[in-house]
């Protein structure tokens, strides 16, 4: 069984609190207590008492929700490296630990909460897609109580062995991402995200992804891959999919309708869906907010090879809530493509001009660089740092409230 | 026989010069000497010698060609509207005339230049569309002499009685517009224009206005019309449709794509089809110049009734030369939709926000005040201002040229 502390704070808004530990309604028993503050990290004991500090106040929670194999862990990287400096497992720790730390964000995976390991999965017949298998009160309480400034000892579901390792300690972060399965499927957790996130790989695509990684690289046969996906679909459909009607931001991610019948999966159509009226995220937008539009951009101030890049913008609704999409179909293939169409987008949030572009410069390597995945998840990983700054200057401008 | 004069000039680039007026070629005799110096005009008779001034030097040709009843009087009234003050008959002279004058431009029809009268016509069995009713040497020479600076004796073609009355006098004005179905049908005449426009009508939408105007008007029945159009329509093919292929810019007007099926003629979709490479001539645009662009404005900001209005903007060839296209579709019911596309172009050559709006509010009342052709009529109006002020700066900074 997983050993997870939860701290009980007297204030969450001082910067550092004096607190006594005590057992949670959830049962978890004192492990570690945890000196924290603006980045620099001590760890002291004082008998009972534990100083538990929030780096800058509370913890922004972001949760980005996909299926495996998405690239949500790419995402992560091209987010933290918005914040500046590499994200990386805890040190010391476990190897086979799924948090990224960096100085700004901490990165953990929904999987540690799985309350059966894979052989009890199989044990049940369910799948990691399931409910059943997945501990969504733990999940809460410690999202809950990171959100307040408090570390916990967080469970690690250990991919490798399939087996549920020791904990290890997450302390608050400036800003948490929560990153998995069902980040929005409870709606505890949900209610705990200051922007959400949803992943949306169209089943065309999917499959392509599979076939060049299981098949080319891993030696599957085409039919064990479309029996996998097959299987896993019934609970996909069940409980990832709809999460994203709750999602602040949708990255879908199709075939292009830029070669005819293509669904190779090298090409791609991506559609950034961003919902409206969400307090401190501003859509971004081509050339007039609210307006429908395309562009293809290639022409005579810019060359592009086959099969170009088309951009359609335009409002929408999504679930029935108003939301504007952004869609780019198509992909880089030069440094001046990338540069042209960033400098005609607007509401970015980025620091500088070409701010979007040189992150896709740094991190070429990484897949979807040269198409609309790489660039949308980009422009999230702006529109993050934004809100969260947004956040903290609207704290440091808020009168000190009174602790209830 | 319609009497008219040439004036030959010892300068072209002093403001006025002495002549001594010689029979040309084509046989004319003197008939009247004119003094015209910047819009202050003054007859003066010395002997043989003839002083005449144009306006500031050259005067600018341009040419409009389109077929009878497609709305050329009606772009002519929002060209000279452009240069302020109001287009009217030479005052005094016959009731009859085509010309209209104002403080800036000339605008002559070209139906002067007939050669044959509607009786000649009858029994030569040929149209006013065919060129031999026409008198190419002396439209050639008269538009030349009016260039360089010089008054001619224009003839008349009365439209009332379908005689050619005696000549008026056409002085050189600052812009001399030649209106009619064969501006760019003789390379002579062609050569000498500045700018070149030609109105495009599609038979759908000309059906659609003859049955407005020739039924619903004038009790016409609709296989008459049907009749006349078809009987026009080789003379048409042959003659006048082949100009536009040399033209600066061509007004395309077809039925709308916004309703379905529909070519009744009231919802249009006009064209802009603007040359590249054109000296003193900057195609407008939309938002991203050389890029190929759809734009819905009707959106969050901008509310449109039914069906709204498109714009799509982009390169293209035409006639195997490279043009950029702004194309409107629907129609503007109300100033704010006006002013808020007006606001999104570029290149408009307006001398302030919002001009192309004024000019359009301030002829509400001319066919197409609220679609694409009386909206792209004006914006060529600015353009052809633009040119003309462009033309005249360049004059005014370059070196005194030796005469020939």
């Amino acid at each position: 069984m997983a050993v997870s502390t939860v701290y009980t704070v007297q204030s969450l808004h001082s910067n550092c609190s004096i607190s006594t530990p005590a057992k949670t309604h959830i049962g978890f028993h004192q492990k570690q207590v945890v000196f924290f503050s603006s980045g620099k990290k001590t760890n002291r004991r004082s008998g009972n008492t534990t100083i538990t500090c929030a780096a800058d106040g509370k913890t922004i929670v972001i949760g980005l929700a996909a299926d495996s194999g998405c690239g949500k862990s790419t995402f992560m990287r091209r987010l933290t490296s918005v914040f500046g400096g590499a994200a990386e497992p805890p040190k010391g720790g476990n190897p086979d630990s799924n948090t990224l730390i960096s100085d700004v964000t901490t990165v953990i995976c929904l999987d540690d909460y799985h309350s059966l390991d894979r052989t009890g999965r199989k044990e049940k017949g369910v799948t990691a897609l399931d409910p059943k298998a997945n501990d969504f009160d733990l999940m809460y309480e410690q999202v809950k109580a990171i959100k307040e400034g408090i570390a916990v000892d967080k469970p690690i579901y250990n991919h490798v062995t399939g087996l549920l390792d020791p904990a290890e300690v997450i302390k608050p972060p400036k800003i948490l991402v929560i990153e998995g399965l069902h980040p929005m499927y409870d709606a505890r957790v949900r209610d705990l995200l200051d922007f959400s996130i949803y992943l949306d790989i169209s089943n065309d695509v999917k499959f392509a992804w599979k076939i060049q990684r299981d098949m080319a690289e891993r030696g599957h046969s085409l039919e064990s891959i479309k029996a996998s996906i097959e299987a896993r679909k019934p609970d996909f459909d069940a409980y990832i999919d709809p999460q994203k009607q709750y999602a602040d931001a949708v990255i879908e991610v199709l075939p292009t309708q830029l070669i005819p019948d293509d669904n190779g999966g090298k090409v791609l159509r991506v559609r950034l869906i961003m919902k409206e009226g969400i307090k401190n995220f501003n859509p971004v937008y081509l050339f007039d907010e609210g307006s429908t539009i395309s562009w293809i951009p290639c022409g005579r101030k810019l060359t592009c090879s086959y099969p170009g890049i088309k951009f359609t913008y335009g409002p929408d609704t999504y679930f029935g809530q108003e939301v504007s999409v952004l869609e780019m179909d198509g992909q880089f293939d030069r440094l001046d493509e990338l540069i042209y169409v960033e400098s005609h987008l607007s509401n970015l949030s980025s620091k500088f001009y070409g701010e979007v572009t040189q992150q896709m410069l740094k991190h070429a390597d990484f897949p979807g660089s040269n198409n609309g995945t790489g660039f949308f998840q980009t422009i999230v990983g702006l529109k993050i740092r934004d809100l969260y700054e947004q956040i903290v200057a609207s704290r440091a401008s808020a009168p000190v409230e009174a602790k209830a």
